[in-house]
């Protein structure tokens, strides 16, 4: 027998920066995790313990920081794509790197009248993600969102499905449908208006969300992606993880009081977790 | 040697409700973690294993949802209140209930253009608290905010603090200054306007935040409470928690980098924990 | 109106401590959280932004390492005092200080043959924790337990409770009882066997726990609160906090298929919270 | 522009399941959480709104309870096989089933003395993974574990590594070495002695884990799954992921104290990740 080395990668997790940009009369913060992955011939250090080709881990972090005041200054993107580089450059082992970055939404303090220059608070909305995976080839873009909440009240269902042996779930035309949306999406290549796309893939999504009758979780993914597709002709193919949020009725008819869709209780396990891709056709 | 049994309670954790009141216009949504602790005379139940004085947890949960659709309807103290003397009525060995309301804060979406009627996500703000204790001689009334993370970037330091033995941090007089604040403040007796009042309280903090310069979170601490009290003649004592979530400037000097106040890096722990009431005199 | 500072005080949270003990035949290993909280007279801080009697978090911080190759060699009561009369002495503002020492388990690695000698995996038993508080008038231990998740099959119902409008739990005397245990008890003053009292002490828990038929939560934590009293006169004193892991038979009748006490859903929320003390009369 | 959907799967994750078998002389229980997810053609709930094709994952949590009493009596293999050939016979939609189920480990209560019938407390040793796929070319077996933690005191170094601009880190060639070992492994086709191949993958990892002196988390990783290849003709490929969980010497030399390996901090980000997989040559 013989064994051998397959796939593998190396780096470092959970690098977390905040830069702050210093203009004259106000001050803009990003709130970062940074996640390195590096692909490459490694054998060495596994088969043999020789680290000559290796770059640490720690070095990933120094360059995080230390590319940050040059690199950090417009979209995540180009910090990204600054960082992939650097690692490929770095050493003669790496292949392919892979930087994500995840970006906390802070929103500015109203509560003293007015924008205040240099406060702020979390603000609502979902982690921004960019995805940078740069080789000999270049580089690719994906996109992302996490922890976007969203519900609503009214304007789903979940009826006419498969009734087997162990069905008991009533149908329903009425619920409350709740997810936290987190979405990945794929650019074409080359350079584009990072921001301004992000932005507009969320609205997609959230606008979306709301504006048909949903008759399953399915149905608003897809629809939500074919809308993303639709405006944004720089995205190629958009995936959804949407774990449903269960609010079921709580039944009070037992102690003789009537719950017209009003009172839920919500559970967190199990849940439905609904996965699916939308993507160009040919 | 007798043992005896000294204060105890019990009572449901984290009931997750979710109420929707349909308008003709809109839905609005109240969404609940409710946590409820009885106090009394159940020493039959630990010391003998008579439970026929004891109200199951079963039913506090049932309780909670009950009570929504007639108390649910204003502020969550109101609905506290409802379920404290109910749980007191329920059975003769409670003598004291305390319930506890976290709100979860939910926006109206707009991406769609205009406020959706019935769509919402996730909302900026952190969590709501209310806390009902009620018992023989009445019900006390304290509220809350939980989890509502702040942070300037400039407008504070940590300078001229004691120095000795292992003493190694430097002294700063620019720096970034976040919080994750939770706040618990006690009213005076009587039924007031809660939503109003919590809505004053938190915007006192958030204004008081970032109007001064910082010498240390104490001081901070002590401001934000001293402008909620001179606002709020109804609030008798405010107490604050106030982890310092340190921002470190990165050593890039070692690079030959500037690094001018600009390029941070964030831990989690080990964290300064300040903790402190504001109070009147007297 | 005047605000005065109420009760105060701050500390640093989270210091991860590993001590190697490194022994010519095997290493030992120590591994903390320690939590430090300072009282004392902190007006000037908060009310003038004087820091001048401020011990920085940061040099707790450093305290906690710079104490430990001298004074964590022995029970972690020992190294909580010394920490705690240092930071008593580092200056004239703090009068009272609480050290919480929590300790994870761990267990020599087996799986090569024999006992490594410094291999580890995380072990059984839940989280160890120390508290020293000191002040002018000397010191207190406090000593506890957490994490500590116990199981019996049997052995455990839930009958006889009171009734009433809403109530819908069926009794039982025949159910599946889970905790996470958390105890914390007080010791007598002056120096004890703390190391020996602490595994005795876990050790009447643990035997307790499924000794006795026990028809609630309640009748149970009173008798473990019971044997450690008996067992240990150096304990005045043991609070527990156990919610109750509900195990719910699933129905499976409904699918003609028969469920003898076989088959259960776990449920993480809502849980019943039972929670008291336990202490010595008069 | 035609959108269409791509690669998607639904089902229901974090089914909590407890099975308490009732011997005469014992208890035992399997404490289980189970993630099912199934492809097949959706198209049509997806795209048209139409869920008659579709299964609901209320019925799939339905099944999981369902077929416990019957199959989960041996390894969970044999019970996720069943679910996965259930949920395919279900409906016409679904072509693959997969069913992955985590097991957490429970060890007898011996504090009264002797091994008890029927009380447990939790175990050492990481939770049990299995995965099984099932679809028209029949299953497919993987296993795995989750958050084993483990750590050496000595015998691992970090040093010969690149060293270029950004590099900051000294060499060391004797460290603490920690991580929470997550593996996944593939079996031949075919069944198996599951329960006994788990627990020797398992053996296996540990006793390779301290048996040699590691220069890096990469080599240990290789010689762990050299290891398992070695000693199973079963698995066929193991893939790892090891998290590094920094143990760093804490400066203790700028207050006078020496600290000759002994007292650590530990950091929890960032943290470097090594992920590789072992395999047969051929």
């Amino acid at each position: 027998m013989t064994t051998v080395l397959g796939q593998n990668n190396y780096g470092k997790s959970r690098v977390r920066l905040v830069r702050v940009a210093r203009h004259p009369d106000r001050h803009d913060i990003t709130d970062l995790t940074v996640d390195v992955a590096l692909e490459g011939d490694f054998a060495a250090a596994h088969v043999r313990g020789d680290n000559s080709g290796m770059l640490a881990t720690d070095t990933m972090r120094n360059t995080v920081y230390a590319l940050a005041p040059e690199h950090l200054t417009g979209a995540l993107e180009a910090f990204g794509l600054a960082l992939a580089r650097r690692f490929l450059a770095a050493g003669p082992s790496g292949t392919r790197a892979r930087v994500r970055l995840a970006e906390y939404p802070w929103e500015r303090l109203t509560a003293g009248g007015g924008e205040h220059p240099y406060g702020f608070q979390r603000g609502a909305g979902g982690t921004r993600v960019a995805v940078v995976v740069a080789d000999a080839d270049g580089a690719r873009y994906e996109a992302g969102l996490e922890d976007l909440l969203v519900l609503k009240t009214t304007g789903s269902g979940w009826a006419g499905f498969l009734r087997e042996e162990y069905t008991s779930l009533d149908e329903t035309t009425d619920r409350v449908m709740a997810t936290s949306v987190t979405a990945s999406w794929a650019y074409e290549p080359g350079e584009h208006d990072f921001d301004g796309l992000h932005a507009g893939v969320r609205d997609r999504i959230l606008a979306t969300f709301d504006d048909h009758f949903s008759p399953s979780v399915q149905r608003t993914l897809y629809l939500m992606g074919e809308a993303v597709l639709a405006c944004h002709p720089e995205v190629t193919r958009i995936s959804f993880a949407l774990p449903n949020k269960h609010h079921l009725l709580y039944d009070l008819g037992r102690f003789g009081i009537e719950n017209d869709n009003e009172i839920f209780h919500v559970t967190n396990e199990p849940y439905g977790l609904i996965e699916g891709a939308v993507e160009r056709a040919g």
